[in-house]
């Protein structure tokens, strides 16, 4: 989980100011992408100290992630690709179906893959974020020829398992055990990462 | 493609009983599933006789696909499964590129995933029909343990790369050469469907 809670006891700022912020937030990153969006121009666009951003979200990434309401913190994923390389692709797959089997941050990711399919803008948020902030550093841990491209091809596949599994419920995925998960998931993820 | 052109010439039924059959296909489906839905119950929902379902769209099958302009014929993918093994996932490829290629095919393909994504009726309407129609007869092709669930990794694969290449539009994927992606497709495609 990566949305802060909202902190206790003194609190600069209308009771609103968070959600303000996460308002112009995504209006900053819808309009000028990931990269372009800085904690200075959202704090300018939502009328507050910039220091109040950092208060409430730490960093750009977060104030995106919390924007997003996104249950994953990319970090932890490049994280995950910087270990042992011979089970890179089952590290994954665990690390994936342990989200999905909390029913709050399935609901969440699913979200935020329905809002992609059918919303321009949200499309435009996740392509500024995803190749910046997880494929070029997972590539860049997995190496070799094409590692971006194999990166992406990993991580479509994670996508559309959980569209078979989850949106459309396809059998025999749909009612496949965690474990059974993985056991397909990891060596298909570890072949595709492997260079 | 599978919608057939309406015939030209003599033409029975009023001008829009062809739209009529496709609302009370939609409705049937939607409802029944795909199994239990048949070309009788159709045409009593839509007040016409069941030969009229028959001259219109030839099956239940061409039905279905016309109702949910959908532009891949599933008995065209079984056949192709049928040939050599060895290069079942490059010929997979091709056929999902080359139809990808074609703007009018892709941008339907994409308005179903969107509309999957977005629409549980349409979930529905696409699970009851992909398991009978599309996986279960390409596991018996591929055949080996798992087949139905590693038939599911490849389809997902497919869904995901095109959600990544033309809905998120991330790159290097959005931007590579037909032939580079079957350079990337082929391969995992084999590796999941080989035994």
């Amino acid at each position: 989980m990566t949305a802060p809670a909202k902190r206790p006891g003194r609190r600069p700022g209308s009771a609103d100011t968070r959600g303000e912020i996460l308002d112009a937030a995504r209006a900053e990153f819808a309009s000028r992408g990931y990269e372009k969006t800085t904690v200075r121009g959202i704090a300018r666009a939502a009328g507050v100290d910039p220091a109040l951003v950092h208060h409430y979200f730490g960093s750009k990434e977060q104030v995106f992630l919390s924007a997003l309401e996104f249950p994953v913190d990319p970090a932890a994923v490049v994280e995950l690709a910087s270990g042992d390389p011979s089970d890179v692709g089952e590290r994954l797959a665990r690390y994936v179906v342990a989200l999905w089997e909390v029913p709050q941050a399935r609901e969440r990711l699913l979200a935020v893959v329905r809002s992609v399919a059918s919303n321009e803008e949200m499309a435009a948020l996740v392509r500024g974020f995803a190749r910046p902030r997880l494929v070029v550093p997972l590539a860049s841990r997995i190496g070799g020829p094409d590692a971006e491209a194999r990166v992406e091809m990993a991580l479509a596949q994670i996508i559309g398992l959980a569209m078979a599994r989850y949106v459309i419920g396809v059998e025999p995925v749909a009612s496949l055990s965690g474990e059974e998960i993985v056991g397909l998931l990891g060596p298909a993820l570890q072949r595709l990462l492997s260079p």
